[in-house]
């Protein structure tokens, strides 16, 4: 059993840091921290505003998990206090019967102190969540819920590829899943200039490698692909202005951008995408950057669904599995460019 | 003689309205306002930063009035009170011998209520603000300063063509130069949403427009290229970000960016624009749209650079006459694409 761990390190003046103390309960097919993977027992609590949730939302459909696994979605603005499930009739999630997801957090650990996060996995029986761990999260859907993955669905954290999905993975994460963030939160001039030089360096060594291959690791999607994607989706409908991260748009990163664009395309990525409440969410939520809370119009998205042209390149998507069907009725996007 | 007249109109709520009461003393040949045309007794105060101050920078370099009419620049940022003269040693102006733009007002209209702006012509003798008109300056550039023009100046705002010039020039001012300012600037979600969309409307006017001749009126750079150009080259450099007119950059609308390259290429044009003082400006004194201050390193703005390939439209730069020489060397923008 777990509960949240500390980790401590230099802050530099002015740089942002994010709070990376999760709870680190794990869903494991043996059971080992009290909560065996268990069909229906579990629901996954998402926005799609967060990229961070993001991935949870794509691995769960490529892996098939959606009959295993229940969905609640938050919408897309918060106060201080929590992400809220007001998306549906009377605000509440139909399952959890509740309004805030910090109700979850403190049915667990009452007088919970941290930030209350998406995603987070609850345990339904007792309305306690289990954890919050993203990085984690996915990995265990790949390698503890195999029994329920649907037939076809591919390996998206295949043992012989772990080691550099991993290194792939942390670069990713420090310099541009986080590095978005370290530019937007910067909170002086020079903490910014150095934030935006390390996510254009890491854009750019990502277009290098990307250039004469399909996809990050091996030869088909993995857990590194959609690491990646949730970050490249929201670059220009929110970093590239709202985080200032405005050296280019992701449209003129040619490689990133077709990359992007063949995901996007790829079932089980692009539609788990609503850039509605994605821009809500950024604008919204961050009144530290954006006093007035207005919403861009912008950008133009139609380019998303331009063809890539990268088909030839070395790479299959799913490897020797297959797509994910549509999705559920209940879980479609609905006008997913709006606004 | 002339002071500030009154406008006054309905306000949308949330709207933005610009206070659009100027000094409307004019300078001409006839010194009907009581004041003369007359080399050397005038100094253009004017700001790198400021759109409405670039056209007469712009003006004055195609005109060749250097000689007739000094220049003082003030730094491109300042606080709620005045433009403030920076730069230069002992942040006085030389010529003026004052701090504060805000004091050559004041020495005309004790207690002068309204906003200080550049461009502003003084009066070098006794001090004082002659006019801060800046619709009305670039046209008396042209029309009552002939006598000082440079041999081979081109007529920007000759008599056949200022109907048409007037007109293009009145919905270019209310739906781009100021309509940028619209959005930036709106109050509420539906100000800026409908800001946003007349003023992506008037864009796709302007490069249907532009899609078939070189210049907007005539065949040759008028008034109305001036005024266009001053928006359009802090487009993607603070208007796409900073004000969210994110529907495209600059750079995705392929017309009006050749056409922009076109301008930025010509003498008179580019070598007036500086990138850093521009985004120092907007992202700097807009506290209340963005509180940190923090300038964005980006956009890339090479571009502006990149040959433009509109010689085979119908129009040539100057007509009858001849491109204005290279900026004074004290002129000079040093480092333009800085930051």
């Amino acid at each position: 059993m777990s509960g949240t761990s500390e980790t401590a390190g230099y802050i530099e003046p002015g740089a942002y840091e994010r709070d990376t103390n999760y709870i680190t309960t794990r869903i494991t097919a043996d059971g080992r921290d009290g909560y065996p993977v268990e069909p229906g027992r579990y629901r996954l609590v998402a926005a799609r505003a967060c990229p961070w949730a993001n991935r949870t939302l794509i691995v769960r459909r490529l892996l098939g998990l959606e009959d295993a696994l229940s969905l609640g979605l938050c919408g897309p603005t918060h106060d201080q206090r929590s992400w809220t499930f007001d998306l549906g009739p009377g605000g509440v999630d139909p399952v959890l019967g509740v309004h805030f997801l910090r109700d979850a957090y403190l049915a667990r650990f009452p007088g919970y102190p941290r930030g209350i996060t998406v995603p987070a996995v609850v345990d339904v029986p007792t309305g306690q969540v289990v954890t919050n761990d993203y990085a984690q999260i996915t990995l265990d859907f790949s390698t503890e819920w195999v029994r329920h993955h649907r037939p076809g669905a591919p390996q998206l954290y295949p043992e012989p590829l772990r080691a550099e999905i991993d290194q792939v993975n942390r670069r990713v994460y420090t310099e541009v899943n986080n590095g978005v963030y370290r530019c937007g939160f910067a909170g002086d001039q020079d903490s910014y200039d150095a934030a935006y030089d390390r996510l254009f360096t890491a854009l750019d060594w990502l277009s290098e490698r990307l250039s004469d291959r399909r996809y990050l690791v091996g030869e088909a999607i993995t857990e590194a692909d959609v690491r990646l994607f949730t970050t490249l989706a929201r670059f220009d409908a929110v970093y590239h202005g709202h985080f200032k991260c405005n050296r280019t748009k992701l449209t003129e990163m040619p490689v990133l951008w077709a990359y992007a664009r063949d995901l996007f395309q790829t079932p089980g990525f692009g539609d788990t995408i609503d850039f509605t409440q994605i821009k809500q969410h950024y604008y919204m939520v961050h009144t530290d950057i954006n006093p007035t809370g207005i919403v861009p119009k912008g950008p133009e998205l139609s380019g998303w669904l331009i063809p890539h042209g990268r088909e030839t390149l070395p790479g299959t998507p799913f490897g020797d599995g297959t797509p994910p069907p549509p999705p559920r009725p209940a879980e479609q996007v609905t006008d997913q460019f709006a606004i």
